[in-house]
């Protein structure tokens, strides 16, 4: 009798499976990638979260993403441990290096070397596995429009070569690089997120936010988010330090 | 007086570094990566070995990296540990797939999703903290037509990526995605290699050798080497089980 239920289930799993398209959503933990998670399940796709442990400063972030992945009920969590020689000369990773409270002109320092392009691969890989043929990834050009790998010409180019490389594209299923948020502001951001029902006090944006996820309210990343709750004429549910 | 000598060497130092172009190298330890290191080395670039601990079933390979490294006295040897959460479905790194003696046509199970993807990534990442314009994946369309991220158009497209991903090439210079080898017969590579002084005994293709190095010489890799030496007419200095 048990075995009977159980094929059941299982029946009713594959059945649901095959008409769900799937999608990995990398999830840092922060605002926007949050939102991106919340319109790709909107739009139904079965979402297969990925996060990233690379010795970033903001650890917080990491257990952002945990908490949003649990109540957002994705399909999969799956935090990569990246090998931290791999990333040096960013305010991000180098500890030699003071995260700036004003961002000047051009290449921001705490643009981190080839950072997406490693995460979307790794995205991609996993894509391939999954037979997934979407990859989220909340990048906007509005805010951060120094970081080169941030821009839709390179999100093209990056999907140009994925549908090259992998087996999945090869076949004829092509994989979509899905960017919702690019051409967003913020407070857009985060009046769609609120919409569909997302809860910001869960995300933390700082680049050193404290292990319990309070921000400094001083750096880059804190005062774009909280300029978007102010422009969105929304309470800003941040902790702070 | 101890530090003028050290001030002098730094100098002297600085002249060289400017002088000489560097590049990064991905070197597997097997017979194509350790070619396409000899032709870099050729050219006069600088090399910076990148090699890949994930998981391989054959980890006679990265031993086979470090010696090649060590006795081609590249500039420096990075060994980055993956995630092996990331890889799975491939007989290269699942103990439930079997390594086929006979590679049927399409795909093979060998195949590692997104691999040489995400081998490119981190050596863009590492091109952009050193300054490199250069790097040589030992890539192949003869013997490994199979792969889909090994084709000249999946490079191109990985190439048009990277110069629009990062702050190198957005500031004026460019990244090469060097593949020397890639239209080469393994009997021409071999040619090409013993011309330079590659001491192949170094190399281990074997996807299944041992902690030694030996070779199954049964497998597709183990065949395709040893018909490449056929072919050279040249002897095959592997050590076979």
């Amino acid at each position: 009798m048990r075995r009977a239920v159980s094929w059941a289930v299982s029946w009713f799993d594959l059945d649901i499976g095959m008409k769900q398209e799937k999608s990995v959503v990398l999830l840092s933990g922060g605002l926007d990638s949050v939102t991106g998670l919340a319109m790709a399940q909107q739009r139904g796709l079965s979402c297969y979260a990925l996060s990233f442990d690379y010795n970033q400063r903001h650890k917080a972030e990491l257990k952002a993403a945990q908490r949003i992945a649990k109540k957002m009920r994705v399909a999969e969590h799956k935090i990569i441990k990246l090998d931290s020689t791999a990333f040096s000369g960013s305010a991000l990773t180098d500890n030699d290096i003071e995260v700036p409270e004003q961002e000047s002109d051009g290449i921001p320092v705490t643009y981190v070397p080839a950072r997406n392009t490693i995460f979307l691969s790794y995205a991609l890989g996993w894509a391939e596995v999954l037979g997934a043929n979407h990859i989220y990834i909340g990048v906007n050009v509005v805010d951060y429009s120094g970081y080169p790998d941030c821009r839709p010409e390179y999100i093209a180019a990056f999907e140009r070569m994925a549908n090259l490389a992998t087996k999945v594209a090869v076949e004829g299923r092509p994989i979509k690089i899905e960017t919702p948020l690019i051409h967003l502001t913020k407070a857009e951001i985060i009046r769609q997120g609120v919409q569909l029902g997302v809860d910001y006090e869960l995300t933390t944006s700082c680049y050193q936010a404290d292990d319990e996820g309070r921000a400094c309210g001083k750096c880059d990343s804190c005062r774009l988010r909280s300029k978007g709750f102010l422009d969105a004429g929304l309470d800003d549910p941040t902790r702070y330090l």
